[in-house]
């Protein structure tokens, strides 16, 4: 279906196309696509996020770049996509954490609070007189001792992964995601995953300033963002593998 | 009908066509076709979801597929379609069965509980402002000692049945159960039943971690999922009986 | 007029077109015929529904089709078109007669509920942000101890009838009906004629399962379905009579 | 103007054409025109109005077509056009006359109560939201001992009338109006005129339960509507006077 | 511009062309020049409107049509154009003079009546959800001892004039007052100014019944409508002037 | 951009055009062109408001044009463009100067109610359900003994002149305060250079009569209308100037 | 993707294109370039913002260009594009730092307050009912003696930079400043670069009443700007500079 029909589905408000497709929640995900990649990765200790912060001139400073959001102290947001669009969701997050918490003095269970999100999103697909959030979320946290991250997505829907990526170079991270992870991974091989992967998608080389790295820990479940010199020394350690791998081919 | 003309139809509120036809309800049962195979089976004894929960990642999680929801503790639901859509309606089930189980005292009738989630779904096709939702419902449940199987649309019609799908394979996973399902079918033969249906229209072996089956009986009202053990048994039993089939062919 | 210029009337909300029709309503009477064919006969001491109520599937549960309904003891409502907007008027119906007669504590004028139901059914065509309903009903009982028939079509126009037809066969059975119908019928007649109506139309002997059969009499003004077996003798009957006809050809 | 120029002002609410006119106005008294015609004929001592009631099926009750409709005592109204938009006025009629008399312990003035019509209906024709009733009337009442006649038009003007026809047949039968009426007109030979008006515009001979016929007097300012055995005796009569006619000419 | 272009600004709410116009308040303006022409002549010691009052049928009461209303003891409105529209102005008017007699306890002073009658015609022209009034008025009065004579059109403008009309005719009937007006014209003359303006764009001669004439003046501020007799008076004069002035040519 | 395109930002509300206009705004922008010039100077010691009252019949009052408007004490306002919008922005402007001055017991700063009155209008171009305002406004007054003079324009924005002209002939008369304004004009010289501005634009003479002159001044901060007899001498001594620039040519 | 296509994405509300898009947002961004250059420029000790306030009529107060603005004593805002929708954000920008800093008791962080102006341009690209702002702010200011400097789009999205331009020419001055803004820039250095990148895109020489600078340091971080006299200085300096390198050259 091409051209004039197509154009058809994209007026007003969310709704069904003749093969039961809904066009905007479609094009918000294009929206995500247009959006740098963000990784998350769960191990047996901890979650990890990574996001790309590289910035479009020299003068602007990376840690404006909002991609990597602490949402309560055992729960933390990356995002792809429209930043705008991420930030409500984001914020809408963090109100609903606080709020749940304090009124059952523990921290908002990880699930629920993703739950919460979709629900929030599905409303924007649904009713009119708004558009869908342009914006996909990875959702990572700690509930009962037990790491957790789900992938958000503009229609509302909601999976936990093992690890996964979103953005504009879904495909390719996600499947180097799949040959390399595996279930005994250390949350510093987490991190060193996710670093691998996105420097995998950059022609040029890794700088510690345009990356983000975010990380909770079952056995210190508060939300930490490692700083330029930690992030340089995965880095470091990356170069000389991949060093060494060139060798050995 | 064909182009243009059928494009009139799509815009704006939902209305209706010429020869009485509602596109955008017509659009909606669509996107339940788009989605897997959910299957329903009601025994003398029980009922019986059966949901297909294969990943599109070996990094995604199985249980994190939304297709099988405990309503209450004698009701839940399996669903097909737009997912977000989907949790929607499995809410408003849950939060009025709870309403109405704290105000008369006693688990909500499954066919009342039906009825109030159809009217709720044939809101969003008659009144402006919304589309309808993508997604259609098995409701199984026990009320006085009774097996109750019912399915909802997207029109906001229910039916109820002794044994029914919904979904991509709909038509052929029917005329199997058409042909299969019989009175004194006990729980068990109903999961059996249930795991054959949906094992039919896959190519590949079926794997537990790719099933949801979940069962509720009259001598226990009360929803049990199957452990994937439990779903690995009754997966074995079948390849002994299609081997058997195989060889007697 | 034809194609496009029929077109410019059936976007968004129920306006007039050039020559003062209502092509929503009109659209709204075509989802009516759509329907299976409901028959209403008024006897001298009583009122009876026949409604078709043929599954597409032998699992489905013939009495799940929603098509006869009790409104009060003294009032039931048969329908044809859109089955769940059909269900919204007659739970209308239900609220209405029961607030009445709390508040002036005697059964409501089946002729004033008649005007309730299509008063709310003309709002739907005339004030924007929702399409007319895509059901006919037909309204029967006793107020006075006289047995009283209405019909309401999608226009919010209500009719008094002997005995009427509404859904696909509409033209055909009221022919019959016309034909059929004298003032001296007792109840029995009028469920015998009913059934007879609703049996010409189908090419397949009638099975009681697939009819829903309700009456209302003045001796004992409170609605009543058969039973399969008592449709059962009425098709026994009926057969028996055709064959003394065919056997007069 | 034609053809598509005229389809832009066909859409949406109720706008001005170029030429100053109100299409949907226009388009809704195409609905009154589609109607039956009603006659409403002032007299010396009274007010008349005259309905067609004749049905489309012998099996249909012609006392539950909705034409004449007694407002208060004192006041009726005869309709033409669109069933249900005009009873949603009459309605109106009534609830205001009953307000009114509560409120002022007097019935309600005939003139005061069209005006509030007509408010009402030109509401319906500048507001959005809505479309315009498609409904005529001839409202009849006796105020201050002086028989008051006047009708409503769907653009909410309305005027006084010594007699006046609305409907299908309104030229023919205001002609002949213009020709037969005079000052000194008796209650009964208003009705004998109503009756001879609207038997003009039939090919067969009128059946008294065909025709509604209701007076007001100014002797006994209660609205009355006439038997079929009375309607009977107008017609009988009137077929004297034709036959006489015919014979003379 | 014309055709395509144009039905551009046709649809929907009141807003601007290229050229910086509002089609429907043009669109309005025409509205008020289909409608029959109406007068107003300001003199020395008072205000007098006429209107035309001609019916379509012999048997249509002169009276009931809505040209010249009275809105206080002081201040009355003739219209043109769209009749129930100008009923709304008017009634707007009549409640608004009211209000503000009961708080100040004075007459309400003329310019501020006209100014928030043309508030509220503005405001139909630029908020959405309804069109702009397709009517003007003329407002004429006596404040302070001095008569005024107020002009609104469908923009919400007004202007405060000598002579002016209103109507179909405008044009023409404006030249024959600028020709006739003069600064000493006693009430009488102002009359007969009126009715000969009035008289001058009609074929027919003038009959009373087909005129309406109103009057204020500063000695006696009560508006007061002449009797058909009167204006019968005013008319034969008339014509004896016309005779003259042909004797003359 | 020509044509079809064009037509596209016309319609609805007031949206961006992809070259980021706003096409509702520049549309009212040529409703103010379309209007009759008006023109604002300041001088060291108040301010001076000029505006064209000629009529478009001699039975007009000059006086009821709405052009020259009081709102305070210490402000006047000058309008061009749609006259019932600018009405709107003229209550506007004095109801807030009301509010302020009561609130404050001090007279509004002119700047800060010209910002209100701003904020008003930009309010029509963003939030949709409303057209923008076509008006121009000239605010002139006394802050602090400082004489100001700011222009509103449709977008909503304002800014501060020592000389400056709105309306129809607005570039020609601009260049011409350009030519002769200068820091030490007198009040007087300020009236004159107004007149003469605006007499230049004029085919014939200009008439007192068709002028408005208002002046505020830092002494007597206190705004004045002049009286015809005075706008007379400045015409006088206007043609006296005009006869020596022809004599010396 | 041009023309007819392009033009389906311009209406209504701000939705996604196929490619994910939202083409009302990118247009206001083109409303932003449409507008003045403005720069603002970070240094060790304070934020230094620079604004181009030629006027298009030497009678224009360059004092009343609305392009930079105190938000509060440590914070200010240097606008871009659309005039009357960055008064709206600043008059926001200003509500809120007045009311947290009277809830909290200090000055409002500069960063939350650019999160609470994005939070506000957000909502107005995703609910329906309006268009976005078409205006680009710098908000720079001293929290925790820390000199801040951001920026906010159309989209609702913000950056902190190190030195950056908005408005027409953006792309040439961003790399002027890319190459000539380092670390250890003095307060001074920083307006000097400001005012020479600004005077680089002008084809005419700087004049200081042609030009608005602003300045926060941390020493006294209280908003400044420059006057007329100081702004020459840096103007004659900057000549002196250039003449120098000309002579280089």
């Amino acid at each position: 279906m091409q051209g004039q029909q197509q154009q058809a589905y994209d007026r007003g408000i969310t709704i069904f196309s003749p093969d039961g497709r809904l066009y905007q929640v479609e094009y918000a995900r294009e929206a995500v696509k247009r959006g740098t990649t963000s990784i998350g990765v769960r191990t047996a200790d901890g979650v990890v996020l990574v996001v790309d912060k590289r910035t479009r001139s020299p003068l602007m400073e990376p840690k404006s770049i909002e991609k990597l959001h602490k949402v309560a102290d055992h729960v933390a947001i990356a995002s792809a996509g429209h930043v705008a669009d991420a930030r409500q969701l984001i914020d809408f997050a963090r109100r609903r954490a606080q709020v749940e918490e304090l009124r059952y003095e523990e921290p908002m269970d990880v699930e629920a609070l993703t739950k919460a999100v979709t629900d929030n999103i599905q409303q924007y697909t649904q009713v009119g007189g708004a558009r869908p959030f342009g914006a996909a979320l990875l959702i990572g946290g700690i509930s009962d001792d037990v790491p957790r991250l789900f992938e958000t997505d503009p229609s509302g829907t909601s999976n936990e992964w093992k690890a996964v990526a979103i953005g504009s170079d879904r495909a390719d991270v996600q499947s180097f995601l799949e040959d390399e992870w595996h279930d005994d991974l250390s949350i510093e091989e987490g991190v060193e995953l996710g670093i691998r992967a996105l420097s995998r998608i950059r022609e040029e080389s890794v700088e510690p300033a345009g990356l983000g790295v975010g990380t909770i820990t079952v056995d210190n479940p508060v939300y930490e963002e490692l700083s330029d010199e930690e992030i340089q020394e995965y880095v470091d350690d990356l170069e000389d593998i991949e060093d060494v791998e060139d060798e050995q081919e």
